[in-house]
């Protein structure tokens, strides 16, 4: 925990509504159990995490802006912000932190039109596709990254 | 770890170079040590896995489908046939396992025809930009997905 | 009008301009005319209109989010975000509530990038062209659903 | 009533089926069932109307052809040549009346050739997605239109 | 024979010109000759047959929708229709009828805009290349699928 | 049966799956059946028929090579391949033989990617969609062509 | 005229209406008057013109078969089945006869969709933008085609 | 004659090879013979042409904006430049006069570049495919376009 | 300054970090630096400035239409929403004012993303690439457009 | 104005018409009076200019080549060319110079073949819209580049 | 030959077919005689080559995997795979050696498909379309390649 | 070197600027230096070479027209036109001599707008990427093509 600064998990809009309504298809988990599973996990590995949520993308651009001098990264699922967003990719690359794109779904077999990702461009990794565990692998795979453990890619991949 | 056969991690073309040159670059990580990390981090989750790599999209065909029988779920890192493959795509469909989609390093910060995943259309989760840590998180989400821990999707994303 | 609950008129950005300026042009009719025009007719029918407008992306977001619980059905007109914003077509799907989209003016027969409608994927019906009385007729077409009148679609159509 | 001269309603290939097969999934309305609907509400507003509908291309060209000195108003669902037809766009345009185009159901939640309209280029408007009433609705529209009820158009839609 | 409605064996534009003309390059058959050809495999196979030809897509709509009280199975080549007519696929999926798609030759060896095909969206199954024993062979497969040996469809394919 | 060398029959990667699983879906039909029904029907026809089938790209390649000197034609069912392979289209016109491409079920049916296909723009014939009798159709169609029944092709299609 | 049979003059949907209406926009010269100019200078040339104009694809494309055995050239003025019409495209294919295309306007300075002709792949030569007297010149072309004065082409162009 | 300046005849890169070579293949006309054929038939009809011809683009522009004040219109076949020249586009723009465009072969038989025109944008009239005479008919629609004023364009074409 | 209402000066999402972080890279030139050199060099031209900046495209918009009635002119550096902003567009066109588009960099040498602007098809003039400069070139610019130097425009350009 | 090698001023294809004509239109400024404006403003400024124009692509060039040792900047508007010069490009890069794009008009708001620059890849700054004094600005972000080198960019933008 | 190791001399799919059928066509040379001519000019060269030809894409990933310690260029006809293969340019990539593309036809004058090349990507140099000595000349490129390391590349191509 | 008339060696535009500057990147070869490598290899072939360089594409069309009676092949590395100009191509098709293409570079390495190349579609022979050796490569290769070893194309490739 020395050392390193809080990590931001940022999420998108209509993310505020995860678990509210149909727990029978989106299970029970709300947007403030997602956030404990992350603080959870955050601590046993020795981080804090801090946390936003917005409709906005003006405001979750002021988010990131703001990480720049009090996080150490940015776990981010933008929402459909992910398809649609140049000013979150500016803020994000302006932050100068390492940056993770979750997705609870994997956008890659959805619609068409979220089969492109600003995000994917400026973000060292991608966890997509294991609901709210997403979010916890994120910060595991930031934690990892932080500290130090590999550089990533390889020969063909 | 009862009642889970073992998780197939899979290699595609390649990767059987990883770690052997140039380790400034890449880390001294070889696939052997992949492999090992994989290996050690499943027994600690009471999980099984097995390994296959090859050049072969054939191959690599041939290795699915036996997974069929053997296999309770398919990890794999499919190299450049990630972006080519159709009949590896077809393999996992008719395995009616679940799969994971891994990559060292992030397709969406590299050349334009990266950018397009025939395995994303057919995988339940993706990990990508972790280095050699994408296996070992992959194995934890495969583990969780197979322990029905929550189904994936949200709203908005 | 026993039973159903309110229909949410939403109006997106620079609607809130209507009527203000070059009343030989747009005619008379300001956002708050329109917006008596729909009571009016809503009330003629039995059932209460409810109406939200905004600039912001984000806003409508949220506004279409409350619309769950308080309202039957959407008539939304989202002005420039008709053919951009994946976020207010994610929050129209999770409402699961009916939605007509309503134009002004028919935007096929405006630039290239209006003949693309991310609300379309999403709407029961479609009501452009009649300037201020699409809303009005919109105000009946989404009565006429909700009261059950017929379901929509035919052989070749 | 006095001064305008009849609204025709015109259909074109395979809405002759409407309602003659599996009602249970199209309702029992048959296309003259529609007919009646629309000769009913139009009296209402004290307009006549004249029907029309032809499974051929040329024969609909010819229809539209003869309106020009019969009709004050051209209220069409195209059918599938909606997405084909040039000669029906350029009849139209020749016709120098005021178009209104219809869809049983909204074709933008259908096969993606149907996202496309050579209609809509020379429509003043549209109604799409309300069934058998989208006619209804549509010859109450044209009528407001002769009757010069506002132009349409309006800021930033 | 019992039980089985006839089939109907429909061709499009030009195809009445089959064999009048240069038999040199197209042989001796003509329309009539490829009829009886028909006649006599599926009056073998216990099967009637009925046949229609036009030059117009209106008249072959309206055949395909009289079709359905009359017939078990739709033969079709739709020529030139084939790439252009919307209006046709739709009188097939009204049908409700299967739907064998036959080319005398192999459109894919001919101009790029004979690559794409409405009719094989609705086909069951596709003939092509034969010259006019496509015919048989499309009658021999419609008598087999009317008899129900096998669904369509298998692994990877 | 004179002077006619044997019809090679050629599967593609997966299709040695055909029958092994889910018999309720694709029937009971393994790889092995349909070559009896292949062997049966040239049989009757007075034909020899020799099989192939690989997940290797490159051996299918050695496959044709091969037939250039001991087969009279090429029945093949490129799989996957179908869609991605340059090196079998290339096989197939050095071979310098009639081929005829298969499909079990119709692939314009299915995912977009499958709409195009290397192998048609170099076969004679094409029969898809009869499921396991689309191999015994093909056949047949083979042996007419060889037999020089009638060369393909016509007017207008 | 010794030897040479009569030019065939066709008109495609719409032209009927030439002349017709708003004299003051198009001239007051009629479709009939356009055929007075035709065989007025086709008899000055010493050839018989004949004549035809429909507004279905299908009736033109029987003219155009007929035209075979009666005619020694075709002057088509496609209308807006110049852009959509593979099957009068056939037609001409079959009819090998020389082929001239006449517009009225030049397309290219009109919608986008009007740049792409189905009849120019098929055309010896295109006359446009002459309005009545694209035909005239159209005849003056023709008949110098059928006597042989130099055959089209050169180089660089 | 009275009044009307002459007519510019311009001539793209390699026509002047016109004629020179392969005399088989493209008739013995050479450029100079072309240009007699033109000043013939302006004479005839009581009007001066004049000539150029150039490979360069560059000196192309110059011709154009000296006969904006010594010429009446201009006939050009731009050869190459056809495809790739905005500044001839500008230049024709700029000289406010009426252009017919010239081919001596019909260009949408020929390479698929070929199909788009930058010229056609800008030309009052076409005449392709004629070989040397589509240049005298290209003066005569010049010269009858300087007399009638006649307006280009008709309904539906 | 008689008569010339002050110029809005609008910044878009993330220039409030200008100048903030690395100076070494962006300069030290901060927001309010900008601001100043505007309001200096306006100063000397007689012309008031006024300023805004938001991370909100509906805040940009709102700040817009308020201009209509307060500014004489608009100068943009709409930033991210440059590319994505329909609305900010539309807003521009309502506000009936001239509009300059500035960047600090240009565009065109960054991603291929950035090459498409919604605002350059409203705006006036252009000016990037200039740093801070930008700003001032364009206050000069809108001040000699407002006083009506020479209209924008010429030939070939 | 020491140490500063002169400004090269170039104008590509039809500038030279720039006044010459309809002055109603473009006003009466010549090429000429638009390069006195330029030498008058870079004299205040302390720097020369020098000034060239051509039709030719080729000669601008050479024009460029030979500015590699006697200029110091170039700022150019390449007319028509800037659309569709690779080799104007080419020499840019090669001359090693700060380059400034200028337009007298907008290109974004003309024919979309005019939204496309290749001069833009290689320009440091854009200058368009304000008709001749388009060059007057230009002069200054040169001198301003030249004499400051504060590089552009900034974050977000 | 002092210091350099051998050259591979590698080929792709079909390539083993060279000048075993046809030979009227291609010529009589084998892969063989090929190999030869290669071996032959080398040692003249002083330089060794070896050589590798298989069907096998994966084959082929490995012959250039083991090239890295052993050769010191490579020299590929990747035939099919050229077009295809990801896996071939991956494994190239990674050899880091000089690589050089040889076709014995120009791969731009045969079908649309094989005008891109990943494996133009990453060659250092290309030899097309001089038959069986395309490979001499590469051994000859090759070798000048490794001992001069002049590097490639000029101004303006 | 009886027999051979001169091999026309051409070069396109900013090639003359070749080894004039920055030695340390391209190195010291001026084109004169090319030029003398090409006639010292082309001497010791037997065979002559002339020398033609041109900024203008004019001026490149004319001497490839000249070359047609002087000349037995052209090598041309067309610099920048090799990406635009249709008026070289056609140059090149109408001077039926063989062409080979020739680059300093592989464009394939640049950017995208250097991967089509007009010149290729017409070459018989490609040589990119051996600097100034590449056109003595091609000097060799034109030789061997003229003194017929061996027609180029082969099996799969």
């Amino acid at each position: 925990m020395t050392g390193l600064r809080p990590i931001l998990v940022l999420n998108g809009p209509n993310l505020n509504m995860l678990g509210v309504r149909e727990p029978h298809i989106y299970g029970h988990h709300t947007l403030g159990d997602v956030e404990d599973m992350c603080r959870e996990r955050a601590a046993a590995l020795g981080v804090e995490v801090t946390f936003g949520q917005s409709n906005y993308e003006g405001e979750l651009v002021g988010m990131i802006q703001q990480a720049r001098d009090g996080a150490s990264g940015i776990v981010i699922n933008p929402g459909a912000y992910t398809h649609t967003s140049v000013a979150i990719y500016d803020a994000l690359k302006l932050a100068e932190l390492p940056v993770i794109e979750v997705h609870l779904s994997n956008p890659h077999r959805r619609e068409e039109f979220r089969h492109h990702s600003y995000i994917s461009l400026v973000a060292e990794g991608i966890v997509a596709g294991f609901g709210a565990r997403s979010f916890v692998m994120a910060i595991e795979g930031m934690v990892g990254y932080l500290r130090r453990q590999v550089p990533a890619g390889g020969p063909g991949d």
